[in-house]
């Protein structure tokens, strides 16, 4: 991550980096016949936000990238069904036990296709919150541009005749304006708010869902594997015949429950609950997401897993009281 | 998940799909230009398998798919480090509360696509591995092709002349060519079976890992939400001054010591140990695979989460003794 804590400021090597030695580039990265990226995605992306006023044009830009990185899961998504197909058809010609678990690792990753396409749809309702910030963005902009317009003409005429009865018509025009800008803004300061938090709680709560149960499945694959015979055999012996059917479909039932059954509440990466939470949920639709409080827990949750973090989180909850009281608004 | 366990039968609803009513499908999915998917990959995939020999047909397609899923989610971590960085310069114009944090959603936004970054390089092994049993499926194809060409040519001359002494020639030929046959074909299923298991351990530790630190990420996402003042403001009512800047850094701190730190060991949907690590360490390359043992644990620690899957586990670990003995070798 950014040792600079900011997107604004150049970036060092990461901690993570720094401790672990990272495998080989993959090989895919290299060889491109086609360009590094799609057409339409570049186009998409240059087009962006050059028509429209020009307060909404970075937002509008940012919305269309969005619309690329889900075109992107989307292409993952379908791949990775069609990698799981092959997977089971190639191994539906070997011995029994490689079929059957080829198979069953199929469905997994069959799954994990599926998930990524629900996460697409949940990742969506993320892109169109921020939509709503751009379109008021663009509502304010004419607004700004009328008072400053008249601004303009009165500093003109002062120049030209200053004692012209037009001077004060205008001045009066313009205090209107101002008025009408003066709520403009504080719609535009209350909305974007808004929106901002929701937008970013629907696509982080998706992505902690999708992440666990991603987690999950992988962990069931990888008992699948152990049900595997990888003895080696000498020439012309036999292997013991495979007995795995039950287990192996045990897995998969086991994992489509612990799936399906999954929710915020037995979260695996928790933030334990906090008293905050009754009023935070009125916040937005989102019950499930965690609250101030929590983000605290949470981090004394990571001091397990981070000892560095453990030295400084303790000042945190006093950094965090300020605006604190503010959420329950 | 298919209901019937097997990617090779029609799927039914998941009773996930069942629970929870699916949000309304992304408007991404609909209205392309330029088709479905990259016509690169659509080569990829219909070419490849073509050339070579027919056992390793299947896999060598299955390889060049999974070259298309790397490359997609090469994609995928690109423009979401593209889109951290618009959100933050979009922020960058507005009030100081909007504006730092849009910069650390983008830092935590761009840590994620770094993560797919190097989630592609992990997979990457997973893909290698798989190669290397095309491979041997290729080298096995022609000691079959001789064996089978000989006995046609015995099966011919013996309704030419059966009293031909070259029968006995190419029956002694024959012999041979079975030994070496038998050789080959115990290498494949030596060597399928190893590499299976190492390839798929690859991919899921790989996949455990990554989704396991972006469920960390969202959730110190959410808690940098809250630094957000969302307090409805009047028309012309300015806001308290933003005092979060220590707090922001600080979760992104947290972030990034909890994301440095994470190990196999202390993962949050964790297989807990068992007696068996220390032959299974042997099998492949990574210490951290979970095991056997760690499997069955595994159910046991999903079943808090699903309990229809609680009533079945329990037969399970009956079913796995079988080739339980057979995972030290």
């Amino acid at each position: 991550m950014h040792r600079t804590y900011s997107m604004r400021n150049n970036r060092a090597p990461t901690a993570q980096q720094m401790a672990t030695p990272p495998p080989p580039p993959s090989s895919t990265k290299t060889g491109r016949f086609f360009g590094k990226g799609s057409l339409a995605h570049t186009f998409r992306r240059t087009t962006a936000g050059s028509f429209g006023p020009d307060l909404a044009r970075k937002l509008a830009q940012l919305v269309k990238m969005e619309k690329n990185v889900m075109r992107s899961i989307e292409l993952v998504s379908r791949e990775r069904r069609e990698v799981a197909k092959q997977l089971s058809l190639w191994g539906e010609e070997c011995d029994d036990d490689v079929s059957d678990i080829t198979d069953k690792l199929g469905v997994l990753v069959y799954e994990i296709g599926e998930l990524e396409d629900q996460f697409i749809d949940r990742y969506d309702q993320y892109r169109v919150t921020m939509k709503s910030v751009r379109n008021i963005e663009a509502s304010v902009q004419p607004s700004r541009d009328r008072k400053q317009k008249i601004t303009d003409q009165i500093a003109q005429l002062k120049y030209k005749d200053p004692n012209s009865p037009k001077v004060v018509v205008l001045e009066q025009e313009l205090v209107r304006a101002e008025a009408e800008s003066l709520v403009a803004e504080a719609q535009l300061s209350n909305i974007t708010r808004e929106k901002l938090k929701a937008a970013f709680a629907y696509q982080f709560d998706a992505l902690r869902e999708h992440s666990e149960k991603l987690a999950m499945i992988a962990n069931y694959g990888l008992s699948l594997l152990d049900l595997v015979d990888d003895q080696a055999v000498t020439p012309g012996e036999t292997r013991p015949a495979y007995d795995g059917y039950e287990a192996s479909k045990q897995i998969i039932i086991d994992c489509e429950n612990a799936l399906a059954n999954w929710t915020f509440e037995n979260a695996a990466v928790k933030p334990s609950l906090s008293i905050r939470q009754g009023q935070r949920e009125g916040g937005f639709e989102l019950e499930d997401e965690p609250l101030r409080g929590e983000g605290m827990e949470d981090w004394g949750e990571q001091d397990k897993i981070g000892e560095p973090a453990e030295a400084t989180t303790s000042e945190v909850p006093a950094e965090e009281k300020g605006p604190a009281p503010v959420m329950a608004a």
